[in-house]
């Protein structure tokens, strides 16, 4: 079978259109943070940073490793959450045929959907390093490709949202996951207020860095 | 010069990482969109609606039509932004030619940046109509497919997102456009916050169409 990434782009889009149950919205997650951890990568390689300052190096640094480790993680798991849907898709039929035994089919439809689970809590885990790596990029990067890294973060801020969708179709989850979930979720929300709230309400504000002079009323 | 939706998925997401101007964010956004149109087209395709109420196959009809067309609109826009803001460095690069007249110098970058502002902008109206279409696909499409719907809006906001931040970046907007642009962000942060609001909070609770009876307290 052809990879999905080595498809060409647009027919990758064709596939996503298709009435054929893979690839879907797990996938397409995927592939939105690994768009978005390609955009902070970019802008975290650049040579020149917010102030010039050399702290602003190691933290960009450090974001690029972030963002490099996460997009491969990402793009692995493109192809991962197809199989894995593809393998609930063939446990389903399993289950009808009339030879196959009620224990094993329930066990086989059990497995399936507990991996069909797995892979997009790990996209949304790697998502949520994306937008870590975004808050970087947004704070300590270029000020000329800020629309860049903050389009890198809210492609991340889609694929933790898109994952979190599919865990949640696939799975009654445990409690102690759907918790984990939860605290990642608002982690991702709240990053993403920021990075909204600055767009739509206020403008360019460059965010006060720790040195900088507080902002005193009256 | 190859599409950028003729090359392989992957390597499309190397170019977006790569220190090379174009592709970047506003043809990030553009895919973003395009690949929410997708998934939305694919529920709103479906045979299977909600409540199976005639009513609810027009809307998906009309819904899938709009996804169609917005998503055909965002993989153009994908190509058109990259040639846009190529057309930018190509402006300023000319400027610094030392025959260059000022006058002349002047006029080609402010010519080509609002070319580069009026890409985005019409990604970011495509994007607010896969958010609309995804609404319709969340309320009124196949409940097995609700993630993909849903993941298929969030893609939608995130691309109108990424496309307002580059409008942003690219333009000192008159004012009205900026009205406009200011009030399709806020219609999609309006559908965005409907979405994760069911998801973070509470069950998924199907929309109340027209004709359900309203709650009423006391």
């Amino acid at each position: 079978m052809t990879s999905l990434l080595e498809l060409p782009a647009g027919e990758l889009l064709d596939r996503f259109a298709s009435p054929d149950p893979t690839p879907g919205g797990g996938s397409a997650a995927a592939f939105s943070g690994g768009l978005g951890a390609a955009l902070v990568a970019m802008v975290c390689a650049m040579p020149k940073t917010r102030t010039g300052a050399p702290e602003e190096r190691a933290r960009l640094d450090a974001a690029l490793a972030w963002a490099r480790e996460a997009g491969d993680r990402l793009r692995a798991l493109v192809q991962e959450d197809a199989r894995a849907y593809d393998a609930v898709v063939a446990a389903y039929r399993l289950a009808k045929r009339p030879d196959a035994e009620k224990a094993a089919r329930k066990a086989a439809i059990a497995a399936a959907l507990a991996r069909a689970t797995d892979v997009p809590l790990a996209t949304a885990e790697a998502c949520l390093v994306v937008l870590k790596a975004a808050q970087e990029a947004v704070a300590h990067g270029n000020p000329n490709a800020v629309s860049d890294a903050r389009t890198g973060g809210v492609l991340g801020f889609a694929g933790l949202v898109g994952a979190a969708e599919n865990v949640r179709i696939n799975a009654a989850l445990p409690w102690n996951a759907w918790m984990r979930l939860s605290r990642k979720a608002a982690a991702g929300r709240r990053l993403s207020v920021s990075f909204r709230f600055r767009q739509f309400r206020g403008g360019y504000r460059p965010r006060r860095t720790p040195g900088s002079k507080p902002q005193t009323s009256g």
